[in-house]
Formats: structure tokens, sequence, C-alpha cells
């Protein structure tokens, strides 16, 4: 099959409802394929126009001005191409209907059918909030409580507060999105004004007070029904220049990254057939652990920005690939951590904004992405400025990534995640444990080599014995908090570095250390001699430091700044050594300077 | 400052002079940034072109129809921008002279001057290839021999025949890229042919036979002399679609590694001042270990498309960033390791390519760049076919990459890189030592565990008593080859993990064989007690299955395949000690079933 753009494998056209920067940013994957890509938008010179130039290609392949809102015009985009999509849910969905209606088999540039991906099944669901809470209630996936208000009235929110509580948020069901379209209603004397603020129809929903972290999934799925995950991340505010979303997630413990997981994948699966391409799920994890569904979108999501350069495969290059029935790609992470910042901004705001990409072209790992986009109010009910850009940082461990990201920020200083020395790291790349307190004169040495060292790492006291609860706890949760090498001290029967490896799949280090009795060799013999199937690394009796040194090693292996500090620390020894050496000969081996 | 593009931090507009694969991805790069990038190209649909369409923004950021070797057309392009740049070499480079003659601190398009780099003098020296010989010549920098023929003809060909030996290669000065412009003279009768071959003038250079590996290091210099390296790579012929670039380099040991390094940050400080963007060097590893330059380019490298997706700032970035006075990215790779594989396609190859590209879709870490160009048999003189894109794989280990290459380019079998098991894999991450083949028995479990693991190991007969040198080169070499972990087994006085941890960075497992006396505690304390600096990684005697079991544990903080593969070993072990249980159980602790 020759292709009709030049060295490409596709034939197709694709066109995008609406022309701002996650079809700038789809445009871009696109264009790596040869694949044109059009844009619906009023503005001749919209984000996604600005670099996609396929009229030079084919002529009739042109831009179209005009609004995702209006038929006419979503029917003139529609005729150019082949297969259409959305970068908002927002969209005339009746319009969409009638294209698929009418040109299923015939119509679209190459005459052979539009299709239209996320179907428009799946867009109308999406785009009415009641509808989304309606189905994940059907299917059993936790969200919070609602009632519909199909006629709203003061007295009918009256009584759906009793039902709901107080606050409560009254939402519109359609054009919601971006902080648009909710009313957080405290006090019942405030419905009449509530009322009037919003556009009807109307539900009311439960406000979740109680609401610890913002977890959102990211998943693609193709027209097979295969689906490929992202994995959760956590977005987290960052003053008024926007928010951060950290990648992997780290807050909840494993048990919250496993149940995001799969509830996300149930949300994917409640959705109709046509529900093809990329979608977020964003949760509400609660204080109390509980997990929400909080908000579907079917597009590219801003908490996905990150696997641009992050992930073997990004999420606009799926949502091509899956659009497309081309085969999905890698979601793996291909950097160990990664944190994207984005940015909103106001005139006001603009020269801080700047200032923030100024720092981040100075950042190491930090790649910074501007969508052609002029600062802005944002629109007549969003305050919070406009979304201008976004900066991703990756590196070798989150303590790095964070280290980066607030070198970025500067002014972001409540960030719990900051370290403060000398405590422990909030973000440790090495655990160091003891059983109790009196070990600690033989592990400190391990802890000063790790801060010498610059190593991120914490220290608690685990009691294979006494606390075997929280040991357990530990082990399950220590991969999953970022944790790469756990070290552990112990003396006598020394059971907690083998108990620990039992439990965990990370590299644990063991030191034996020195009791009142035979020595130590009790200790080294109880740590190193385990058995087949569960290793303990073990170093020399209280040898703490070179347990240090070995997770240094280990660390080493994916970082290269350590296996640099290694070679140095390897040099600086020999240099001492010889030193010595030198001494001795000057002053003779009398060990008096030959006096 | 208010930018002139909306949302950019950068007011000036970049001229490139070619609108090939370079400016485009060059392109990619400035409208992450929105800087405007107009290309000067006689097509007015070049791949340049396709992805950037500045005039959206402001009507006068056009591009321009011509060629880089017209100075008229090169003036009109520099009209429109602020600084002028170049994806290849053969310019008219006397144009840029007179601009920046004249246009130094007026003209462009914000009235302020334009300026051009690298500069006039820079590609004045790159795009003749004789006058770079003699810039490295002159600066000690090694080289093939070489000899200027200014007015070639049969007798002083001859000549120079009898001072550099046959074959020799006959080279245009000029205009020789992408194989043109060479002619490899084998036998005396072939002069006359050559000399009518070849566009004078010419010069004559000793043809190196003897060529082990083709390295090329990339690397960026910015105005205040600032360079930073993406560190040697390797290219390989794959047949007749391209070449693979592998990344990090892996041939010719730690040694050559750095050479390349030294050399090419020596041939970056010997171009002129204006030497500014991003640079080539490309070098000859003969097989003798001599390393010579081959040749300079002075934009960004085929050699190099590996950063897009490998590296912390892509050479295309901080090719923009340093002609625009913005600090330098980042050169630190964020995957393990990086192959790209150029495309070459012909009419007659375009249905095996596009196979190739196919199969890179369904592979994991792979990325596709379709340049937007048709099949081409290339120009007049280059028999290859046209560069029409690029794949770039990455993944947590060599071994992974070249796995995933080999899949994407099926036929390519001869590559002395593929595995042949159950040998030790041409590129290890772990690598097994014994000191003696008598220690095989007690080793040959840890290399069951790998082989069961999938894991490329390698095996090793290392002496630290009877072959210290072979010891010594094994560790200053190991982990420039790959390696991550080395696990070492020994007995009686057991000294080779020990030496081992003492002369490489890497993590050491050792493993105490028990010998005929003592019942290997010997071996185990000698193992164990190591001095304080000098960690090695001990497990209980004889124990190689857990040594390579915590080997893997440590290769899974880099490549979670192997953490699921752990926890499903745990698992396994679990339920098969539970199902001895319930066989206890039912049977009766008599042994005998309770009979």
């Amino acid at each position: 099959m020759a292709a009709r753009i030049e060295g490409s494998i596709e034939d197709r056209a694709v066109g995008v409802l609406g022309g701002g920067q996650y079809g700038r940013l789809l445009s871009e994957a696109a264009s790596r394929l040869s694949i044109p890509v059009l844009a619906l938008d009023p503005s001749p010179a919209a984000p996604t126009k600005q670099i996609s130039a396929a009229s030079l290609l084919s002529p009739s392949l042109t831009h179209v001005e005009g609004s995702y809102t209006n038929g006419t015009d979503i029917h003139s985009l529609a005729e150019k191409v082949d297969v259409l999509t959305v970068e908002i849910e927002h969209v005339d969905v009746q319009a969409l209907f009638q294209i698929r209606e009418k040109y299923s088999t015939t119509g679209g540039s190459l005459g052979k059918g539009i299709e239209i991906l996320p179907s428009p099944e799946t867009i109308a669901i999406v785009q009415d909030k009641l509808l989304q809470k309606q189905l994940l209630r059907k299917n059993g996936i936790p969200v919070a409580d609602f009632v519909d208000l199909p006629d709203p009235n003061v007295e009918n929110v009256s009584q759906a507060a009793k039902t709901l509580g107080l606050p409560l948020l009254l939402k519109s069901r359609r054009q919601a999105y971006d902080g648009r379209g909710n009313f957080l209603l405290r006090d019942l004397a405030d419905v009449q004004h509530g009322l009037e603020t919003l556009k009807a129809p109307l539900f009311a929903e439960r406000y979740a007070v109680n609401v610890a972290h913002e977890v959102v999934v990211v998943l693609v799925r193709n027209a097979k029904g295969e689906v490929r995950s992202y994995g959760p991340v956590e977005n987290v505010k960052a003053g008024k220049i926007g928010h951060l979303v950290r990648a992997p997630l780290r807050q909840g413990g494993k048990d919250a990254t496993l149940r995001a997981q799969a509830t996300s994948e149930k949300v994917i699966r409640s959705l109709p057939d046509g529900a093809v391409g990329v979608f977020g799920i964003e949760f509400f994890l609660l204080d109390d652990g509980e997990l929400i569904v909080h908000e579907i979108s079917s597009r590219p999501h801003s908490s996905a920005h990150y696997t641009i350069e992050a992930s073997e495969t990004s999420q606009y290059e799926n949502h091509l690939r899956a659009i497309l029935s081309l085969p999905l790609g890698s979601t793996e992470l291909k950097a160990s951590s990664a944190t994207t910042l984005n940015l909103r901004s106001t005139p006001e705001s603009a020269d801080e904004v700047r200032s923030v990409v100024r720092r981040a072209l100075e950042t190491p790992g930090a790649t910074v992405h501007l969508y052609g986009k002029k600062e802005a109010p944002g629109k007549a009910d969003s305050p919070k400025g406009r979304k201008i850009g976004h900066i991703t940082v990756v590196g070798p461990s989150d303590a790095d990534v964070n280290d980066r990201i607030h070198k970025i920020i500067g002014s972001f200083n409540d960030d719990p995640l900051l370290p403060k020395p000398p405590k422990s790291h909030p973000l440790p790349l090495v655990s160091v444990l003891m059983g109790s307190d009196s070990d600690l004169p033989s592990i400190r040495d391990a802890a000063r080599i790790l801060d010498q060292f610059k190593v991120p790492f914490e220290t608690r006291i685990v009691s294979a014995h006494r606390t075997p609860t929280l040991m357990n706890d530990f082990c399950k949760e220590a991969a999953s908090r970022g944790v790469r090498v756990i070290i552990a001290g112990a003396g006598g029967a020394a059971h907690l570095p083998g108990m620990i490896a039992s439990e965990s799949n990370l590299p644990i280090v063991g030191i034996p250390v020195k009791g009142p009795t035979l020595d130590g060799v009790d200790s080294l013999h109880s740590i190193v001699q385990m058995p087949r199937g569960v290793p303990v690394a073990t170093v020399g009796i209280n040898n703490s430091t070179n347990a240090a040194l070995l997770a240094i090693r280990i660390l080493a292996i994916t970082d290269p700044k350590y296996a640099i500090a290694i070679e140095d620390y390897r040099a600086n020894m020999e240099r001492v050594v010889l030193q010595k050496g030198e001494k001795l000969n000057e002053l003779g081996w009398t060990l008096d300077g030959g006096k």
C-alpha cells in the first residue's frame, strides 16, 4: 500500500475537535509518524495549528476555523478527515451522531467513511457528570453520594442537603470543567445564589471533606478492548502558578496503588465499546483510606503530560495508536521518577511564570513545553489563569526529582516532601533498620556514610520479635514508597535481616552486631546462613560502614553520580593508606620516629 | 520583557539553511519552547516546513523556497530571522560572511542584528575536509595520513600512493557527505577514472584497512565555551535498510570511551570561538586500539537521534539552546540503554522498510520517527536510498534493547551481539566468576537461577592468585561492558570476591565455597570480614542459589520485570512449602503415611 502522505504508513487524516494544548501535543506525536492532524478551533493560530502544516502535503488538508460546539463547523472538519477525535469532551455530540449516521461507510478525505473515536455514546456519557456518576454507581464503583435535581429549586436543594449533609456541591451536569460549573453550598441561605450561578440541569453531590490525596490513573483502550495503564499518579497544588503531578504514586501505600489500578480498569470497561483512546480517571483518596472516583475524562489528561519524557510511549502517541488501530505502545516508565509542573499564567503572574521557565532551563532533567498561548485570566468563571505550558522533570530518584522541582518553583516551600535534615528523608532510597535503639551505636556509621554520599535515607526501629506486625507492614510498603535497598542490623538471634528478606523483594544488606557473648559469630551465622531462596547480603561483624557502601554500590547501577562518588571514595582510601605508608617510612617502624 | 510570540520566553526567530530531517527535529524542539523556526529549502513541503507554521503567529515568519547554496536565497531567509544556523555544512559560506558583515548589529526580524551560529569561520573549516584534517593534525589530534592534491593528475596521485600506500582514498575537499565525494583507489590503473569521478579540489588519504569500530561523539558548545558531551556511541551497519547507533559505547573498553571523550573535547576546542551548537566527531577505532578522527560535522548528527528519547535533553534542544544563549541542558542518559536504527529507503526496499516500521510499533520501548519524505534512490551518486526516518529503542538493559532491535529488523542475523545460548551472553548484566573450574559444581546453581530468570549473564574463570592481571583487567572493564553485578565464588583463602571488590565499583556478591577442611567457615570468614571501605555482599556457604537471587533483587531496582519474577518465585516457594505441609499432615508425622 503506497501512502498518500510521503513516507507515512497511514493514509488517513485525523481531525481534532479543539485546537488547544492537547491537540498540539497529539499533533507532535502524529508528525513523528507523518500522520496529518487537522484542528477545529475558532482561532486561526490555535496552538495545534501552529505546528501542523498538513496542507503543504495535500492541499485539502487545511485546519478549520470554528467551534466544537457548532454542528456545522464539526461537519466542515469531518469532511476533510477520516478519523475524528476530541481534545475536550464538551462538544456538540449530536453532530457526531449525525456524522456517524451519514458517513460511516462513505465520506471523509478518502471516501471510505469517517470513524469517530471515542464514540459519540462514550462522549455523551463523559460530557454529562450525572450520567458518569450513574454509570459508575450502577457498576458498583465507589463515588460520592449524589442526588439528581432535574428541576432544581430552593426546596429540593434543601431536601438534598438533608440527605447529603452540608457543605454540599451543586454541579452543572454539562460544560463543567477546569473548576467551572461547581458551587460549594455551605449554608442553605445561599441556595438561591447557587442556582443563579450555575447552568441547569444540575445535581447535588456530597462534598468529600476528608480528601487526603488526589490520584489520577490514565489508561488507553483500543477497539479490540485491550487496555494499558500508565499507573496511578498524585496531583498536588503548587501555589498560584499551577499544580504538580508526581509519578509513580507514593502516597497511600501499595494498597492504594493496586486499588486505583483495579478500579480504573473497571471504570474503563464499564464504558461503551466505542470507548477507544486515552481516558483519565480522577480519584479522591480519603483520609480513612477509601478511594472514590471523582471524574472521568475521555481524552489525553494533564496528569499524564509526564509520559512524553518518562514513559516508553506517551499518552498522546497511544491515543493516536488507539484511534487508528495501530498496536498500543508500552506504558512502562523509562525514567525512575518524574514530576510535571502544570503552569497557569495570568497577566499578573506572567513574570513569575517566566522566571520559573528560565530556572527550568537551568535544571538537569527538566523539559519545558510552552503551548504558544498568551497569558490570560482564563474564561469568565475560571479565576486561575490560563494553562500556558508545563515542565516535566525526570531523574534517577524521587528525591532528586523533588529537589530539582523545588529549585524550579523556588517559593513553594510548604511541601511535606521537602527534607528536613538530619531526620529521615521523606523520599528515602535506603531504609536503615535496627531491632532496638541499643543497636544504634553499631549502625550509626551506616547513616554517616549515607549522609556523606548524600543518599536520601531513613532510620527506623523495627523488631522481628517485638513488633512483627510493624515489620510486615514495613516490608509490604517499602518498595512502593521508593525504597531500593534495606540495611538491617541485628545481634544475637539476629533474625531481622532474614525475616525482612522473606517478606520483601528488595535487596537486603545484613549487619551482624556483636553482642556481649560469642563475639558476634552468633549474629554472623544467623544472618548469612539463610536457606536457599531467601538471600541476605551479609557484611562483616559490626561493619555498618561496608553495609552503607554496599547499598551505595547497588544504587550506583541506576544513578551514575553514586558510581563517581564510590570511585572517589576508593581513590581517597588509597591515598590515605599510601600517605600512612609514607609516614611510616619517614618515621620508621619503631613508631617513635626512630629516636 | 513581553515576548513577541505568545507565551514564549524568546523574541528571536531562527532560520535554518536546509529543510530536511535535522531541521524538522530541531523545529520539534523549538516548538516546545514556542520559538519559531523558518527553513530555506527548494521544496515548499520540505520536512521542516511541514511541522512549523510560524506565519500563523506573525505574518512575516514564512519559510523560503530556495537553496542553501544560493547566496540570494540565504539573504532572503536571513532578513526574516534573527539567528541563522545550518542543518548541513555545505552551504554558500561566502553569503554568510557577507550577511554577518552587513547585519551584525542591524537587520533581522527584530532589527537588532543577525547572529550566525556556528560561525561562518567554523562552517568554512568543517565544509572543507582538507581544512578539517589540517586543523586536526596541527592540534596533535590523530588522523589518517593525507596529502593535498591542489592540482590533481595521474602523476601526483601516483606519487601520493607511494607515500600513503594502496588502497587509498581520493576525496573531494567540498560537497563530500553521505558517501559522496570519495573514490577508493585500489590500483594505479584507476587513477584517471577516479579523477573523472570526483569534483576538484581533491586530496588523498590513507585508507584505514583495520577499522574495528566506528565511534561517534556528539557534543554541544555554547558561546561561553562551555562544552557538554553525550558520550561515545557505536555505528554498526544493519543490512541495506540502514545502520544502528548503540549507546552507550560498549566496544573498545573503558579506555576507548575515555580517549574518545577526551579527544572529541580537544577537537571542539581546536575549532574557532564561533563553534557554537552541536558537533559530531566521527572516529575510527582501529583493531590495534588506535583511535583516529575521521570527520567533523557542525550540526545535529544522525548518531545522536537517540538523545530525543534517551537523554535528559536532546541534541536538537541543546543545539537550539546553544545558538540562542539559553542554558545548556543535561546530556545524561535517562534510559539505561538505547539503540537507534537509521532507516534508508529506495522504491525497491520501501515495502521492507514499512514492515520494519510496523514491527517497531509492536515493540516495547520503540519510538518511530518518519520525516515526511518519499522513498527515493537518493541523489545521483548515493546509491543507498534516502534517509526517510529512524527508530529509537530504549530499555532497561543492552540485552533487552538488542533483543527488541532484532525483533524489529528481523532478517539481520549476523550481529555478533546476538546471544548463542547456553554460552555466555555477549551483553551480560551479571558476571559469574570462579577461581577455578573445580568451583563450578558449587557455582552452577547460580547460573541455573540466572538462566531461569532470563538474566543475560556470563561465566568466567578468574583467579586472584593465579591470574592477577586478568582479574585487574576484568575489574577495569566490567562496568563499561554493561555488567551491573558480579558474583564471585571462592574457597579456602577465598580472596577473589574481596579483591574484585577492591578494584571495581560494582556490587560484588561473594559465595564461600566449602573446601575439604574447616567446613567452609574459612571461606566464609575470609569473604565476609572485609575491612571497612570495601564491602562484599556475602551469602551462606555454598549457597550460590542465594547469590543469584540477590543479584536479581539488585537488578530489579532498575527493571520491574525482575521484581515481578522475584515476587512469583517467593510465592511459588511458599506454595511448595505449604503443599509439603499438607502432605505431612495427610501422611502423618511417622513419614510412612501412618501405617
